[in-house]
């Protein structure tokens, strides 16, 4: 059996009590380890789980599943994904690679950021269409995410953003001369975001947002130091939301009084709160 | 301080560890009852906790929550919710509430059908807002959910329709005779969802969707005995999907080739099913 196991948005204990009990008898414990991080190393997790577990990399999971399926339809075999295995990023191509090899397959849930977000207050009925942010280069700046969030905004929904996060990266050079030297992961943060959603209304000018486009920042959303902010976009592109992860919400006009009154608890500046959300500025610049 | 539990989706096993930890150590446990329901009873919980657990009604809730906060800046109170303490209903007053009497609160996410739908095998990112669906009667029967769902239609997006549930009302005639007499508890199924929007869409008839349109129910999410169907509302309004609690997803029309194989493993009909797709069907009719 392949176990796709839930580890929830924190640290080792936000695994479930049926999560955990599959991993402790499980064969071989596998990690998702590309498309988010816990905010906690591997080396806490196999303390915890009294077993080893190995990191999966994205070369092992999409070219490689079959070391990961071998002999799962005798024995268990647990792929632990942060988050919700079926959350942001689905592993619905590993269920069916499964499949094809006779291998059944089972899914323990957890928290996703996907509905984790709705710590900010935001009622998760209001959200549109989630995007993704990616970091900008100097030559690559792409702003398809653009027109979806037009999209959320003339319907008056909030949108989440999700950030970049690149581990495992080569640089070009290394690259070039088949070197297998990493780069440093890195994270995007709320402040870059925020930068970068000015950035491409720079460039498209259509309105859809401005410097005075109410926003929260949710920085280690579960965790014992999350960090909530709201603010404009320009004061969100100064503000410094600590280590990793970060995700945005463009709030979206239909945002209901009991929202406002929720995340104005945690604004940057309750003065430029009030004045944006009295000149509308909640999803439309 | 007040800790806002969440219970995840299905049995007492999908609490998180951490969770778990809070609850043992809680001077007061109280569970929501009343917004949805895990599929195992208070008592299998108290068995499990080593707790007694207090049921809060939606009237301890909203009118007697000082009950429920008295003591917390001294004591720890634990708040379980079903699926995740801010996901299809949001806790939002319990906290500010709480923020008003000077007690702290933390919350400890969990999964939550607004994430858990990816079990379906369809991304995330391609849902539009969520909808409600309530219980129609002879002489009510809302359809402002429609609109909302047009404009996801529009936009070529998923729809997740969350079904009402009824636990704790009273006939009319025991509400006006003061008799605190409560009906048997009703959850609605994906065949009277998908029966009902068909009699909107008859009411309404702006094609947003029709009785071949693409849908997807799903039945006890988590739970080892999930159930997930794929196919038109016409098929869904005959389909008996058991137990509670359900769900239903409609179609929307930038349905990616990936997520149409994932659904297609469990079509009610695969010919019915690829000929809806071949038609365009999913989404709008």
């Amino acid at each position: 059996m392949l176990y796709l196991v839930g580890l929830g948005l924190a640290d080792e204990t936000d695994i479930t009590v049926r999560g955990l009990e599959v991993v402790k008898k499980a064969e071989r414990v596998y990690l998702e380890a590309y498309t988010s991080i816990l905010l906690v190393d591997k080396a806490k997790l196999e303390a915890f789980y009294g077993r080893p577990v190995i990191e999966a990399d994205r070369e092992l999971v999409e070219t490689g599943s079959d070391d990961i399926l071998a002999n799962a339809d005798k024995v268990d075999v647990a792929f632990l994904v942060v988050g919700d295995p079926f959350g942001a990023t689905t592993h619905t191509d590993l269920v069916l690679r499964a499949r094809e090899l006779g291998i059944e397959s089972k899914v323990i849930p957890n928290a996703s950021i996907m509905s984790g977000i709705g710590c900010t207050g935001l009622q998760l009925y209001n959200f549109g269409q989630t995007v993704s942010m990616v970091f900008f280069t100097e030559t690559w700046k792409p702003s398809s995410y653009y027109d979806r969030v037009k999209e959320n905004v003339q319907l008056g929904l909030h949108t989440l953003v999700l950030l970049d996060i690149k581990v495992k990266e080569q640089s070009l050079e290394n690259m070039a001369r088949g070197r297998l030297i990493y780069e440093p992961p890195r994270y995007m943060s709320v402040a870059q975001c925020a930068g970068q959603m000015l950035e491409t209304e720079e460039e498209r000018k259509e309105g859809v947002w401005g410097p005075d486009s109410l926003a929260v920042g949710a920085a280690r959303v579960g965790a014992a130091d999350q960090k909530l902010v709201a603010g404009t976009l320009q004061e969100l592109s100064q503000v410094d939301m600590g280590p990793p992860l970060h995700s945005l919400v463009l709030l979206g006009r239909r945002t209901h009084d009991l929202e406002k009154d929720y995340i104005r608890q945690f604004a940057v500046n309750a003065e430029t709160f009030d004045a944006s959300w009295k000149n509308g500025k909640n999803g439309s610049s």
